[in-house]
């Protein structure tokens, strides 16, 4: 879920001179313009949100200081490892709002890892609130009634390390408020996830990744983790395929079914975990040796997550609709994939063990 | 526009067997069933419409004949180029229709070119319809009225050179009816087009190109080139980037204006113009010299490509909103693509230079 959003992209800003060898045709302006351009910060403010208006005891602003304290942390914890050290891009926003990219790229264990924070005040099409809330029934009877404004506050990341045998990790959290809307009250929910996509099966590796979330679960609902770990499952599936993007992990939307405060904390327990569900597997197996084959595997199994967050990812339908920041939005692209021709793992073999696990989901621990 | 379609893909019904070091979940059935299995077949047959029902005098036959010589005479020209034979997958299914799938991979000149021909009796939820279609406006007043029975023969086709100064081209032309349908009567259309992708611009091989595809239109009809000239360049645009794939070429679809006779000669002449088009490029530049820097910038390029196939190509789309062969519609995604952050060709180079004409539409001939 990319909640970074700008009307036009740095690329586009971007001016640059070319040899025009041809004659011109119009360009047709295409971008969403839901949002106010962004402007570049050396610095990223203090607070995202809008000062005297969203105070500090504000949901809005207590969500934004979480989520900026474990971009940090966990930067901190990925760099430590990786030896290399984040690029930041900041930006704030006019009528409010902003964000700060962080993106380690073709770093010494990651390919590309990037974290993103986000804070949006913004309007949505229809199509783009059903997208976010993925609450087709919110909607009905509405009409055509313009633009959903709403606030958005969000944390999203994703890790893709060079090792076959080191999972590809995402995770991300958001809080979301809507004003009333064409007779729809204002409505208010939290959403998030940490989830995992390994080349190969190793059962230890698993079953600590689910520990620590069922952990964290276990603390605030003891029925969260069933009900996440099975939503994960169905929300992570390449529908085309049959088969998952990876082995789960912890996924909720729309969660707004007791007081905030308790999700909030709950929220806050997840992103905290991230770096204790993730860094653990990433050492043990950052040193493997491996073979042409193994990397050429983990090359088609990221042309499946690409698959998925381009075709079913609600956050990125979300942030291309809203016309977010692109290149935050598809931070979460692998820096390289493959798709070969009807490509199927020998039977027996470690890739056709995954491949199973992807398909029928199993109970880790 | 990939047409071949099944309700399970080849991979899913190869069984493997694994070990399982888990308990399982059961499995939740996800895939579109509208469209029957494919039984494979060492040697595709003469016709692949219903014998009988479909004659030799229908344009379902006649089309049909039109894209497997195509097939067959692309395929020659492009194995003799590369010197690597290209790879068959053929089926037919019980109640009729088939398909022949050929794949070049991992060739000396081509890192991977396929061309398909498909012949499809299927039902489409009415929601494919209106992505096959293109045209909402069909099916205003609907309501939920079941599926669409159709009847859709098509080649498609795209080769992904590795030199990156070689461009990826694509074609698809195909022929489409429906059955009455919820009050709607039963429609034919045609639609398909040939258009270009290269990662550099040389302004005479886009001469070359868009030369040979107007002097097609030309021939059947001057208001063609203009007209579709145009259409490509709206359809093939990715927009939340506000540029292009490529470079155009033509582009049409919904083609029931006329007598259904000189539409067919017009695809006819277009299928068949394929190789003048593009093969003479590819053999300009298929030793050029590269640096890593240029075929790092040709993997970007493909990034886009996929960017603008799985989340904007009707075909794409279509084939998984039926239940389509996931190897035939995904054939079309290059061997391997790169996405990096934020990255921002130099003012003034070439990369700059094709970024440019990406945005801006230019009209070359």
């Amino acid at each position: 879920m990319a909640l970074q959003a700008s009307s036009r992209s740095l690329q586009q800003r971007r001016a640059f001179s070319s040899a025009q060898t041809s004659k011109r045709v119009s360009v047709t302006k295409v971008r969403a313009t839901a949002i106010e351009a962004e402007n570049y910060v050396k610095q990223a403010p203090q607070t995202l949100v809008r000062p005297g208006i969203d105070t500090e005891d504000s949901m809005r602003a207590r969500f934004e200081k979480v989520i900026r304290n474990a971009q940090d942390s966990i930067c901190n914890a990925i760099s430590e490892i990786d030896g290399k050290p984040f690029h930041q891009d900041a930006w704030t926003r006019p009528g409010g709002g902003g964000g700060i990219s962080r993106v380690l790229q073709d770093g010494n264990v990651w390919e590309k890892a990037g974290v993103n924070v986000s804070v949006v005040y913004g309007t949505m099409p229809p199509e783009a609130y059903r997208a976010a809330t993925g609450n087709a029934e919110r909607l009905k009877n509405t009409g055509d009634g313009g633009r959903v404004p709403f606030f958005a506050a969000g944390i999203s990341s994703v890790m893709h390390p060079r090792n076959p045998h080191c999972p590809t990790m995402h995770f991300n959290y958001r809080y979301f408020e809507t004003e009333e809307w064409n007779g729809i009250p204002g409505q208010w929910w939290f959403g998030g996830g940490t989830d995992i996509t390994p080349s190969y099966v190793v059962p230890e590796d698993m079953k600590h990744f689910h520990g620590t979330y069922k952990a964290v679960c276990d603390r605030h609902d003891p029925a969260y983790y069933e009900k996440f770990r099975t939503w994960c499952d169905e929300y992570f599936l390449i529908k085309h395929r049959g088969e998952r993007r990876g082995l789960g992990g912890i996924f909720f939307d729309d969660l707004n079914d007791r007081n905030p405060e308790d999700i909030l904390k709950f929220s806050t327990d997840a992103v905290n975990n991230v770096v204790e569900a993730y860094c653990p597997i990433v050492k043990k197996h950052m040193n493997d040796p491996f073979t042409a084959q193994e990397k050429e595997w983990q090359q088609i199994r990221r042309g499946r997550y690409v698959e998925f967050n381009l075709v079913y990812d609600r956050g990125t339908t979300f942030g291309l609709k809203t016309g977010g920041r692109i290149e935050s939005i598809l931070m979460s692209m692998p820096q390289t994939a493959s798709w070969l021709y009807d490509h199927q793992p020998k039977a027996g073999s470690p890739e056709a063990e995954l491949l199973d696990a992807c398909r029928n989901p199993r109970v880790w621990v």
